[in-house]
C-alpha cells in the first residue's frame, strides 16, 4: 500500500473519496458488467446471437457477484483483466451469448469513458462551487489593499480582488473547456479483436448505438483504441486546473509568511517540534498536486504513440496514470475549497508605507 | 549553435523555416515595435498624451530600425529585453509618448500571442492539408487488405484504410480543438506594472480595445499576466497533435520492416556504412518529436505555478519552451505530408497466409 | 484503490510483493517506531534525558502496538503523520523522554533510508542474478545469427550474443552506481526543528552516531532535510534500470512479430477476441515500467527546489513519487527474469537470405 | 533562432559562452574529423588499408576545411550528417583510407563523448569555484542569525552558515558524481555498421584502443550504440546540479523579499514600468534553470528504450535534448557565482522579535 491515495495514513492527506469511488476498482468492475449486459442484450443487431438470448444473457450478467480480486490472475496472465472477466460471466450465468465479437478493449475503455463522464461532472460542480466561493471572498475582502509582487519583489499596490480573480477566472475557462472535452472522451468504445467491427457486420452502428445509449455515452463510427488523443485531452485539462490551483496555494503560502502577513488562515498543520507554529499544510499541497500532475501529463502524452491496432505497453501507461491525475484533480479542488474556507483576513496591512 | 532547430546541419532533419519565421527574434521583435506603435497611438484614450503626441510617437516608432542584437545586453542586466527596447525606442525618435502605463510582460506576451495567431492558422492550414493527402492514399491503398496488429502480434485481417484513418481522424478533431483554443489564447496582454490597468484609470477598457483591435487581437478585461492556463493548453494542443503524427511515424517504421514488408517509401535515408539500407529516416522522426513535445509539455504546465503578479521564473521557463514545441509542432506535419507522398504502396502480401 | 501496484486485480500485472513489503506502510511505520526508540535510547548523550529514562522509554516504544491506520487523522490535519505518532507513543508508554530534540523529518526521512537501504540490497541482487540469467541465454543461443537492424532496418547479420549483451552489461554497471549511491542515501536524518541540531547542543555528534549505528545507516554531519540530490539520484539510478529493462523488452517485442521471429516464448498473455494469439505482455510490460519512471523521474528533481529548511510541498511530491519508482523497478527485474525464462529459441531464420 | 541559448537577446540571460563552444557545430565538426583522422591512421591495425594510405589519409583529413552548414542537405537526406562529411572528406583529400569499417553512429557518439569530457572538467571546475566563493560567504555572513523556516513558516533562529551550507555541500557530492560517471561516458564509440566490430576482425580491439588513446577517451570492447544508460546518467547528474543550484535560486528570492529582507544584493534587474525595482532575476534564473533541466530530463530516460542495434527515433530525441541541459547546466553555474558575488549581506535582522 504505497499510492498516496490509498495509503493508511497519507491518504489523510491526499485522498478524495468522492473521486476515488469514480475510478474504484468496484466502480470499474461495475463498468465492465454493464458493457457485457448491453453487448449482450444488443447483440442480436448484428445477428451475434437471437434476441432472447441475449436478453437472458444480460440480465444473468448484471446479477453475476464477483470480487474484484478474482481478475488477479487472470490479468497476471493475459496482461489484460478481460479474458478472466468473460471466463466468469460464462461460467457463472452459463450464457453463451456473452463478448463474443468484442474484445478486452471495448470493454475497459469503455469502463474508462463511464468513469471519465462522472469524473466531468465531478469537477465541474466543484469548479463552479470553487469560483463562487471564490466570489464571495472577493466580495468579504476584494477592495482591500494589497501590494502587487512580481518578480518576487514589491510592486505597486492592488487589491486583493486582483489577486483572487487569477485564481478565479481561469475557473470558469476550465468549465468550458470541460463542456467541449466532454463529447471527445465520453464516448463508448467497440472495435472488436483489431478495431475494424469486423466480426458485427451490417450491423456493426446499431450494436453501437444501442450499447452507446444504454450506458449513455456516444456512438462512434470508427473505434479509438489506437487514437489516444482524448485521453490525452483528458489528462491535460487536470492538469490546467490544478496548474490553476497550484498557483492559489503558492500565493497563499507566499502571503502567510511572517513578515509579509497578507492573509490569516483558521486552522493549519501542527509541527512535531514546534508546537506554536500553523503550517498552510493545504496550500502546500495545491503547489504539489499542480508539479505531480505537470509531470504525470507527460506521460500521458508519451502514450499516444500507440503502434498499430493496440500498443499494450502504451495502454498499460495509461493505466498507471490517468486515474492518479483524477484523484489529485479532485483532491486538490476540495483542498482550494478548504482552503478558501480558512481564510479570515486577506490585505496588506500597510502597502504604501 | 546548440538548439536543433537553428543548427547548422541538424536544421536539415529538424527545421521548418516557416514556422521558424513566425517565431524567430525579427518576427518578435516586429510584434513588439507593433504593440508599442498601437499603446503610443491609443494611449490617449486613457489620458497618457495627447493623440496627436501619440500619434507621431507611432509613426516614429513604425519607422525605427532596430537589430535583434541590440537588445541582448538589457536583456542580460534586467532579464527581460523590454527595458532596453523602450530605451532605444525614446533614444530613435525622441520621442515620450512611449511604452508609458505598459509594461514588460504587456509587450512580450502580446507578441507571444501574435506569434501563436499566425501559428494557429499554418497550424490548421497544415492539418486540413495532411487530412487530405491521408484520404487521399486512403483511395488509393484503403481497400487493399493489411494485417491488423494488437500487442505487436498478428491479430485479424483489416484494410488499409482502417490503418490510416487512425492517423487522419484526429487531425479533424486537432482542427476543432485550435478553433476552440483561439479565443482563449489570441489576446491582448495589458495589465500595466502590477496587471491591474492602474495607469490607465477609467479608459483602461478603451485602450485595451483598441490597441487589440489594432493588433488584430481580442481585447480583455483582466490581464492574464499570472493566468497562463491559455500558454499550457496551446503547449497541450501541440503536443497532442505529435502525438498523433508520432503514432503514424511509428506505424510506418513498424510496417517498412523487412520481413513486414507492408509499406514502400520512395526515397528514405542512406547509411555511411551499409549503402543498401534505405532508413525510414522521417518515419522516426516523427516518433522523435511526439516524445521531444511530451517531454516539453510538463514543463508548461510546471510553469502554471506562476507566484504572485508576475513570476520571473515561471515566465522565463515558457520562452525555454513553447516556442520550440511549436517548431516541433510545425516540423512533424511538413515531415508527415512529406512520408505520405513518399508511401508508394501499403498492404500486407499475404495477410491470411 | 486506483494505484495499480495495490490494485485487486491491476497488481497482478504490476505488483512486486518482496519490493512493496519494504516500502510498505508497516515497513515504514516499523522504521519510524525503531527511529524513535533509539532516540530516546541515546538522547541522554544530549542531555535530553536521563540514560535510564530513555531506555525504558525505548523498550516501551519497541513494545507499542499501532495500526498504520491510527496516523491518518492526525496526517490529514498536520500535512505529516509524525505529531500523531507521537502523541499516541506517548500515551501508550507513559514516557517522557521521546522524541524531544526531533523533528517531523528526522523520522519519515529516516525512515525512507531504511527501506532505500533494504531496496537497494535486494535491486542488487536481482541484478545479479538477471545479470547471470541472461549469460546463461548467451551460452545457450549466443552464437546463433541474428539479423543485426539499425533505425528499424535488416543491417547486416551479428549475433545473438551481441543483442544480449546490450540488454547484460548495463547490469553490471548499475550495480557499479548502486554500490556508489548507497553512501549517499543510506543516511541517518537528525536536524531537529530547524536542521541544526540546536536543541542536541554539544552532544550532537554523540547522539547522531548512536542513532544511526543502532539503525545501521551512516551518521551525517549536517542533516539533509533540504538537500535532496540523494533522493533524486537514486530516482535517478531507478531509471536508468528500468531504461536498460525498457530496451531488453521493446527487443524482445519486435522480435516477437510474426514475420520476424526471431525468438519463441514459452507462455505469453491471452486475448479474449482470438484464442490463438500470445501475445509478449511481460516485454510490452518492460516498456511501460521504463515510460513510467522516466516520467516520474522528472518529478524527483522538480523536488530539488526545496526551499529554505524544509519544503513541504517538494518533500510531499517525492512522497507521491519515489515509493512508486522503486516499486515499478523492482517488478521490471523480476519480469526481465521472467521474460528470460520463457526464452526457448533466438535467433534469425535465415539472416542472409 | 528560437533557441534561448543562441537568440540574439535571449542569449543575454541564457548564453554560457565557454559551455556553449564546447558544444558548437564547429566544436561537433572538429571532434568528427578527429575520430576520422585517427580511423584512417589506425585503421591499418584491422587491415583496412596500409600503414601508409592510414596516415596520408589522415594528415588530408586533418587539413580539410569545411563548414557546417555544408553538411546540412545530407543531414536533410540521410538524417545524419556522417555520410555527407565522408563523401566531403574524400572528395577534398582524394583519399580512399576513410571510414570504412565505422558507421555514422561511432562518429557522432564519439564526438559527444569528446564534448562530455570537457564539459565534465569545465563543470568540475566550476563546481569547485562556487564550492568556495560560498565557502568565503559563510566567513563574512555564516555567524550571522537567520530565521530558519519551515514548510514556509518562520520556524527557530538558525544562522546563515546552516542556510548556506545547504547550497554548498551538495556541490562537493556533485564532484564526487563527477568523477565516478567520468569512466562511464568518456569513451570511444566504435561498433560499425551493426555494432560488432564485424568489419575489424581481429584487428578490433587494437583499432579500437589507438582511435580511443589518440582521442584521449577509454576504449571499450562492446559498443555502447544501443546501451545509452551512459548518457541518462550525464543527463541525471546535470539535473542534479541545476537542482541543487534552483534551491539556492528559490532561497535567495524568498530572503530578498521586502518585509523578509535577509539578503542584499548588488545589481539586479530592472523594470521598464517600475524604475525603482530591483528584481532577483539571476536568483529566479536558477529556480528556471532547474526546472528546465528536471523537464529535458525525462526525454533522455525516454531516450533509453533504444530499439535493436540503433534507433533513429531515440537518438535523435537525445540530440534535440542533452546539448541543451549541459548549456543549462553550465550557465546555472556562471550564474550562481555571479549571485554569490552580488550578495552584500545575508541574516534576519531580528529572528527572536
Amino acid at each position: 500500500m504505497t499510492g498516496v491515495f490509498d495509503h493508511p495514513w497519507l491518504s489523510g492527506l491526499f485522498a478524495d473519496d468522492e473521486m476515488a469511488a469514480l475510478w474504484s476498482a468496484e466502480a470499474q468492475l461495475s463498468h465492465m458488467i454493464a458493457f457485457e449486459a448491453a453487448w449482450s442484450r444488443h447483440g442480436h443487431l448484428a445477428g451475434l446471437w437471437s434476441e432472447a438470448e441475449g436478453a437472458s444473457a444480460a440480465t444473468a450478467i448484471e446479477a453475476v457477484s464477483l470480487a474484484p480480486e478474482e481478475l488477479r490472475d487472470g490479468t497476471a496472465l493475459d496482461g489484460v483483466c478481460v479474458p478472466a472477466l468473460v471466463r466468469l460471466l460464462k461460467e457463472r450465468t452459463g450464457a453463451n451469448a456473452v463478448h463474443k465479437g468484442a474484445t478486452s478493449q471495448d470493454v475497459i475503455d469503455t469502463a474508462t469513458a463511464l468513469s471519465l463522464a462522472n469524473c466531468i461532472d465531478l469537477i465541474d460542480q466543484r469548479l463552479a462551487r470553487l469560483a463562487s466561493e471564490l466570489e464571495a471572498l472577493e466580495l468579504k475582502f476584494g477592495a482591500t489593499p494589497l501590494m502587487g509582487r512580481t518578480r518576487m519583489q514589491a510592486a505597486m499596490p492592488i487589491t486583493v480582488s486582483d489577486r483572487v480573480q487569477t485564481w478565479r477566472l481561469p475557473l470558469l475557462t476550465h468549465r468550458d473547456r470541460l463542456a467541449q472535452l466532454r463529447p471527445r472522451v465520453v464516448l463508448v468504445q467497440i472495435g472488436g479483436a483489431a478495431g475494424d467491427h469486423a466480426a458485427l457486420g451490417a450491423g456493426a452502428d446499431a450494436v453501437c448505438e444501442a450499447v452507446a445509449s444504454e450506458l449513455g455515452l456516444s456512438p462512434t463510427t470508427k473505434s479509438w483504441h489506437a487514437m489516444r488523443d482524448g485521453m490525452a485531452e483528458a489528462a491535460s485539462l487536470m492538469s490546467l486546473i490544478t496548474g490553476t490551483l497550484g498557483k492559489m496555494g503558492q500565493d497563499i503560502c507566499l502571503m502567510a509568511q511572517q513578515g509579509i502577513d497578507e492573509i490569516t488562515l483558521a486552522g493549519g498543520g501542527g509541527s512535531s517540534a514546534m508546537p506554536h507554529k500553523q503550517n498552510p499544510v493545504l496550500a502546500e499541497l495545491l503547489v504539489t498536486l499542480a508539479r505531480y500532475n505537470a509531470v504525470q501529463l507527460s506521460g500521458l502524452h508519451q502514450a499516444m504513440v500507440h503502434e498499430q491496432e493496440r500498443s499494450g505497453a502504451a495502454w498499460a501507461l495509461e493505466w498507471m496514470l490517468l486515474p492518479q491525475m483524477v484523484q489529485a484533480t479532485g483532491r486538490a479542488l476540495v483542498v482550494a475549497s478548504n482552503v478558501t474556507a480558512q481564510i479570515t483576513w486577506m490585505g496588506t496591512p500597510d502597502p504604501l508605507s
